[in-house]
């Protein structure tokens, strides 16, 4: 399906059975209540629905499901609303919220492991694995908003992907809702089970595509005794990839983030943001964010100051600060979340959420920003982001004295020159957002077209009348 | 199909084409350099097939693949040969072994990652990883013999999967042959791509149902710079679980391994292998070998004793000996590596590989031991195994004086017993050996009706004519 074509309306019969299933709070069709749900934060879609429905147990997802796919009425699954690529706005689908599964299950702490239901927020998993003496390690900026469904279906990143994977890698077991309406169980919380294909796997990153996932039995960690925060300079992206490894040998891969920024960006957060200060006297070209945690009091701080030592010595690092307090790591860290909030004032631009190779980050940039100047001499770029992953946002904004709609204007085309040299450094167009409305049709040019192929198939296995998230992925 | 129906002859003209196809070197009928592809290490099974082809390149095995696929011909591909569940031989398939794959593609250790083709060994791919400077951190008996190939295939385990996880968790992208003969390019290096389902997934542990995987980019890690090893004894496995939680607090996550021995496993193995001795003078009834590693010189060690100190002082262990020596590490490590090797000279026996959540193993192994006694009074158990995660390997053996092949007869009933408490307690049947020939029926029973309907779909959207392996899997 085209994502722009519409939908045939919603039979008014179909409706009145989707209420009687769900009883009262169940649903709505209530304008004012329905519109938070039809708009995200970047202001990009408006979408529309005939309603919203706020199922409360996997039992009244599944009766909707069922209901919908006998009419084949097709179904937009939502979780926090923060995706950034429109996946979870309908145009004209049911809307299925997920916001009413609220149960936190089970924890269980000697298996390192809680089952959630899908519309618990991220904030609140990290606290129910805080209250068990354990640690749920993804974190995001959204997480006091995104639930675990929407992180789940989404595969979520952020900044702690380096040491603990993306969302995917923290999953044991998953419950959801098949597009036929029958359940699929999946919650067990093993760490082993080789007994046919994961299918599991095939949900997370899904998009909300082959079933909307109710409920999910995730990892948990143990709590870190010490941690060290520090922001350094460097000359160039290579020395920065150069101290990454040297920070993993240190650590045997305890690096909780590593985070690459451009001075211009740095500059930007600097002025368009309230309360931050310069964190290097010498102002460097790159700043790089290293964070190390460590399971003996004090291991932290000893690895810090060990890697930057040699790092000095080396010549590989120009300047360096340590946070002494936790005011003080939570002033580094905000220099890097505002990072975005600090293009706004600067124009808005077109923005990238790339991945390539970690040892090609230095000449992906060289390249990018030239192929980027060659198509628009004006564009100011920004670069920053988990470098560890290999995981860069490259965003191009307008001259500061440039019409910003006639740049806006040039997104497509800009976009593209910048994704063309993604896919020459073997890089992916979405490391970490997804597909959404955004970029699917985009994604064809850079997906095989075996890979095209298989995941239709195995979505026409799963969903043969496509009434899951008609308008995204493949 | 039936694991035992038999298979219609491969025509003449089929086995010509392939011939062709691969040329000389590229295949063999030869009766003597088939054989040792035919049997596995156990002696449970003897296959036949018309034909072992060994392409050395993926344009090869693509070459064969649609040559199969145009006929309708069944393969069955096959690694190492050293998969103890019977999915790796032929009986009439053709036999397509991987054993001519042997590049190492590329190593990057600034991506940690390294690309090698499916019939490089998992021992040739540690030393890889070790030639860069970098750790390739899979490691399991059979390691010398066993290929990248057939490990990702069977979602191999092994000894580090507590910290690192399983194959799974350690490739990054994979070439394969679908079974259409098309090439699937998935080789990229990335950790971070969400541009739609990650369909490597269903080639991890798909035990070649879905095609025949060539090449995989895995992910590589720092070496460590300090390891400390100990085997301690514990009253219970209750104690041996609140101990592994201790163990992971107190390194924030970085146990290498953490395996639990039975003292009548042990008492066989000091009895039945030649130069082993006790290693507590206490001779306690349950032992847990501990691994630590640190990216910190002494960095294991200080957190051994600190574990060691703290478990003794609050009574959670009753003696512990602590390596001085690699020597010492070996002798350690070998106590729990032979643990297979010496039930044989005690009559062999049921063996089964499972996993339970890690907080219940105490209550299961109580429960599987009256289990077992109630239906066979004289049996032997022996219980061993990764407890951190969850994976026992559980073995029943006969008597001293019990006719070992009545003991036999009753294997299936006996397996019913033990898998039976297995799902009473949510676990998995097999936990790290996969189906195959030997487990695909029985799994059957425990697996939930939605989830077999769903693989089979997947299966045949991908393999229409079920040409790959068909007697594996659902």
């Amino acid at each position: 399906m085209d994502a722009s074509s519409s939908l045939p309306a919603v039979a008014p019969a179909v409706i009145d059975e989707l209420k009687a299933a769900l009883g009262e709070g169940g649903w709505t069709e209530d304008a004012f209540e329905i519109a938070p749900h039809l708009t995200e934060w970047r202001g990009r879609w408006t979408g529309e629905t005939p309603i919203l429905l706020t199922p409360r147990t996997v039992e009244e997802v599944a009766a909707a499901v069922r209901i919908c796919a006998a009419y084949g009425v097709a179904i937009t699954p939502q979780g926090g609303n923060t995706g950034l690529v429109g996946g979870q706005i309908p145009f004209g689908e049911v809307l299925l919220s997920t916001k009413k599964l609220r149960r936190v299950r089970e924890v269980t702490p000697l298996d390192d492991a809680m089952t959630l239901e899908a519309g618990v927020t991220l904030l609140e998993a990290q606290q129910a694995a805080e209250a068990a003496g354990r640690r749920f390690p993804l974190s995001l900026a959204a997480e006091g908003t995104a639930t675990i469904g929407g992180n789940i279906s989404t595969n979520a990143g952020g900044t702690q992907v380096l040491r603990y994977g993306m969302m995917r890698d923290l999953v044991l077991g998953i419950e959801a809702v098949l597009p036929n309406g029958e359940i699929f169980h999946g919650l067990k919380r093993l760490r082993k089970d080789n007994t046919g294909y994961d299918l599991k796997q095939l949900f997370i990153g899904g998009e909300g595509t082959l079933g909307v996932i109710t409920a999910a039995t995730l990892k948990l960690f143990p709590q870190v005794r010490s941690r060290a925060v520090a922001i350094v300079g460097v000359d160039s992206p290579a020395a920065s990839i150069e101290l990454l490894a040297r920070a993993k040998a240190e650590t045997a891969g305890a690096v909780e983030a590593f985070e690459l920024m451009k001075r211009l960006g740095m500059t930007w957060v600097l002025k368009n943001i309230p309360d931050t200060r310069e964190p290097l006297e010498s102002a460097p070209d790159w700043y790089v964010l290293i964070e190390l945690a460590d399971g003996a009091e004090g291991g932290a701080e000893a690895a810090m100051e060990r890697l930057l030592e040699t790092a000095f010595e080396d010549g590989l690092i120009s300047d360096a600060a340590v946070a002494q307090s936790d005011a003080q790591r939570a002033e580094f860290w905000r220099l890097r979340e505002e990072h975005s909030a600090a293009l706004k004032p600067e124009g808005g631009g077109w923005k990238h959420d790339v991945s390539v190779p970690i040892s090609r980050i230095p000449e992906f940039i060289v390249e990018a920003d030239a192929a980027v100047e060659a198509f628009h001499p004006a564009a100011r770029v920004s670069v920053f982001g988990h470098i560890g992953d290999g995981n860069l946002h490259y965003d191009v904004l307008p001259s500061a004295d440039e019409d910003r709609a006639a740049f806006i204007a040039l997104w497509k085309e800009g976009s593209a020159v910048v994704h063309g040299v993604v896919d020459r450094y073997d890089g992916s167009i979405s490391a970490e957002h997804g597909l959404g409305r955004l970029k699917t049709e985009e994604a064809r040019d850079y997906k095989s077209p075996e890979q095209v192929a298989i995941m239709s198939a195995v979505r026409q296995a799963i969903d043969p009348k496509r009434i899951m998230n008609p308008r995204v992925l493949f």
